[in-house]
């Protein structure tokens, strides 16, 4: 065995304890009860403590210091040694009593949080946030140094490998000008319309779920690799194969439930194209967040939202949950789905207005992170962003600044990669189209096969091979594209 | 830290990953996709290797040399101690070679036996059951000089700490002298009563899980620390606070799996008494097999088909079920649960000739082991077996020598621990009985509380402070008497 060799090795052990991990964490959301809460947590600790020591062992460094040259390394392997050497570089960068104390204070700051936002008491979690802030800004100090970047690229690197806030800046900025007028617009012609007349529940969750389970498998989702069920927050967890997707169904109204289903499938597509020649490899993983949030909102948004899909939804889920009348529409379903509003919940918002909540956190986290804006004049920040870029004023923190788990998290540097995602999605789906002219057609069929097909070759296949920007040149032609983002919104919420 | 304490963090992170080891074996027996069963062999091979690593590492070897003198260790340290040093001299016996060797022959052999049962083609699986055996054989030479005990006692060791087949053979002759006889005037007054009537189903399998949970409830499982699903093989998995319990559905007869899930609670209760303040300590595990059969078994056998129960349970299932008429009395059901018959097949046997299918393959394992029976031989030596213990002699291999896992899988010296069980519940019973008078009244009334409140402080918070023998000593009074058990099956079949 070579260096190199040994590397693999020792990269396909840790992750394996990382997938089971992975399948642990899905069981703690979707099937334990609660009373098994503590146990759990040492068990993850205890998987963890495993992976970090496999993660930034001494004989780890030597392999990645001898391995490369000489070795007749092909592109594959070469990427395959890059990834190991960022994994390395992020596993060591930080000593273990500032990881330590991060894990500590987000717990903290997490279980605070939940009370702070229920009682709208933004002071009542300063204390916690500020320390959290204070650790972040720590991380981001070291890293800066070893990665020779700036601060907050420093962070965002952990989510977004090789991101850059410079680049990002001059798409934001961009769109920053574009939104307000066009929100504005599309508004304006919206009030013009119809409005959508909401569907007439109940509807048993038993319906959803069957509904859903036919929706995955026209996607290309398959029940043999993976499961649905049901969890608080919904979320794609397991490993790439055997995924577990989770949603959380409302009797009252299927329509959120099932379009948050085709956006979890689009992530689980992802995940089960990634090449499995390079499974348990950092270069077979997935790039990064923003293609894997391009992933899903190419499924949730560019295709189930197209007029192709909902013609063919429309009558499917009329016939599933046996209604008619009015509501039942395609043209209603489009009402319903691409209704645009001012809102004050990033969550809820729509796939206008979605972009200028992360403009806006993008701008306050880099903002705190650089020292620019302190913690306490956070509200104030947020309301006044609030109403130059959405356009409405949250009456209260409770539905403004405390809204996201991000921050008491310790996720600071992960906000852009929504929206970069839903561009990302955006540019994919418009060169797929060019590419094979079939895919919409078979999408209004309730075949996603060929669009698939596409991304298999072009996104899923490719794994952390290349960089976003180089996956998105070979698989668009170029760079990420603010005008390919923007022609959809125009052609979708103006034209259309 | 001191050498003991060292030694309790480092069990306690080992069994920490352990524990995730068992939920991850939950997970693919009740919720896993087929085609995760590859990744999920490699996840739980990661996680073995982590274990193994740590349970023969040179530090513990160390840290085990020094604990104990002078380091003012009370009773319950002294005992973990105790189990450690077990732990650590089983895991480090045999040479790495040989464990690996195992484990390919038993996963090459348990694939091979499930065809050749099917086919009943006990030659086919000669060669590979063969090498099974061989290994076994010199995992037990190994062993045995190690430990300074027989080749059968070295195996047994590993599921019944302590265990000794001298002890094993003095009562299981006595109980092979009374058995046939037993049996023969068990059936004779049973032909002499009205038969049983088969219930009336089809019992639809979302009734049957309802009417389990509340029995599971009654008994005292509590659905905050564990959960009920299905899985091919009903088992007891999990851990202590998160106890996951699988059962099989036959929707044509409720019969079998409601008594299946009374056993695997009684499993399940005994680890969630397991003495808190030791938990992820050896000392705070589970005593060996045959105690925790005899918890499964106590609920199942004698508090479950106890007339008491019976009289309880009765017209709750034909409520259940919304049934009525003479298949449904009380009566009945103790004819369907008490009926004993001269089977083929361990796993369908009741309580009076189970103890002779064991009696059977205790002495046959322990020839195989000895060098005293040729595998070759053993097809002859089983029908030659049951017809002396059992009464009845198999057609074929299938329903004979090839109906059970265990050898392929390659547990030797497991099987008597199943009657050492059904045995130990018969005086454990017997002993809560008698310094409880209101545990028969309460079952009566679906009240397992008082019998519980015993089990808890004699056996559950035990763990595994005392041996087998001692724990048995200190809650009954004396060690293991067959007189127990055999007047229990003559007041329950010849008397009653």
């Amino acid at each position: 065995m070579n260096a190199y060799t040994h590397l693999e090795a020792r990269f396909k052990r840790m992750n394996l304890v990382r997938d089971a991990i992975a399948m642990l964490e899905w069981d703690a959301a979707a099937m334990m009860p609660d009373g098994g809460s503590d146990a759990r947590a040492d068990q993850l600790a205890a998987l963890k403590l495993v992976v970090h020591e496999q993660a930034t062992s001494p004989a780890l460094a030597e392999f990645l210091d001898a391995a490369g040259e000489g070795q007749g390394l092909d592109a594959w392997q070469r990427s395959n040694l890059r990834e190991m050497k960022r994994s390395f570089v992020h596993a060591t960068a930080l000593p273990a009593d500032l990881v330590e104390a991060q894990s500590r204070a987000v717990s903290t700051c997490e279980m605070r949080w939940r009370t702070a936002r229920k009682e709208n008491d933004f002071k009542g979690l300063l204390p916690d946030l500020q320390r959290v802030l204070d650790l972040a800004r720590e991380e981001a100090q070291i890293k800066a140094q070893k990665f020779g970047c700036s601060l907050y690229d420093a962070l965002l690197d952990a989510y977004e490998p090789g991101g850059k806030s410079a680049a990002i800046d001059a798409i934001f900025a961009d769109l920053a000008t574009f939104l307000p007028g066009f929100i504005d617009a599309a508004l304006e012609r919206q009030a013009r319309k119809p409005a959508a007349i909401p569907f007439d529940g109940p509807f048993p969750a038993a319906t959803q779920t069957k509904l859903a389970a036919e929706l995955m498998a026209a996607v290309g989702f398959d029940f043999a690799h993976g499961r649905l069920d049901t969890s608080h927050h919904p979320f794609c967890g397991g490993v790439p194969d055997d995924v577990r997707l989770t949603t959380r169904w409302d009797e009252a109204d299927f329509a959120k439930g099932l379009m948050g289903v085709m956006h979890e499938t689009g992530h689980a597509m992802y995940e089960r194209g990634l090449p499995l020649k390079w499974r348990h490899q950092p270069v077979g993983f997935a790039r990064g967040m923003s293609v894997h949030e391009s992933q899903s909102l190419l499924v949730e948004m560019q295709a189930a939202r197209s007029d192709a899909f909902l013609a063919y939804l429309a009558p499917k889920a009329a016939a599933a949950f046996g209604k008619s009348g009015p509501a039942w529409t395609v043209e209603n379903f489009a009402r319903v789905y691409r209704r645009v509003q001012r809102g004050l919940i990033r969550v809820d918002a729509d796939e206008a207005t979605y972009p200028a909540h992360v403009i806006l956190r993008y701008r306050l986290e880099r903002a705190m992170i650089e020292g620019r804006l302190a913690l306490r004049d956070l509200p104030g920040a947020w309301n006044d962003g609030m109403r130059e870029l959405v356009g409405t004023v949250p009456p209260d923190d409770r539905d403004g600044c405390l809204q996201d788990i991000h921050w008491p998290g310790g996720a600071w540097g992960y906000f852009p990669t929504y929206t970069l995602g839903a561009m990302t999605a955006a540019q994919l789906f418009d060169a797929a189209k060019r590419a094979d002219p079939n895919i919409v057609p078979s999408i209004g069929k309730g075949d996603f096969a060929p669009l698939m097909a596409w991304l298999r070759k072009n996104v899923h296949e490719q794994g952390s091979h290349l960089d976003t920007d180089a996956l998105l040149v070979k698989a668009t032609g170029k760079t990420l594209d603010a005008e390919i983002f923007k022609a959809h919104l125009k052609a979708r919420y103006l034209d259309a």
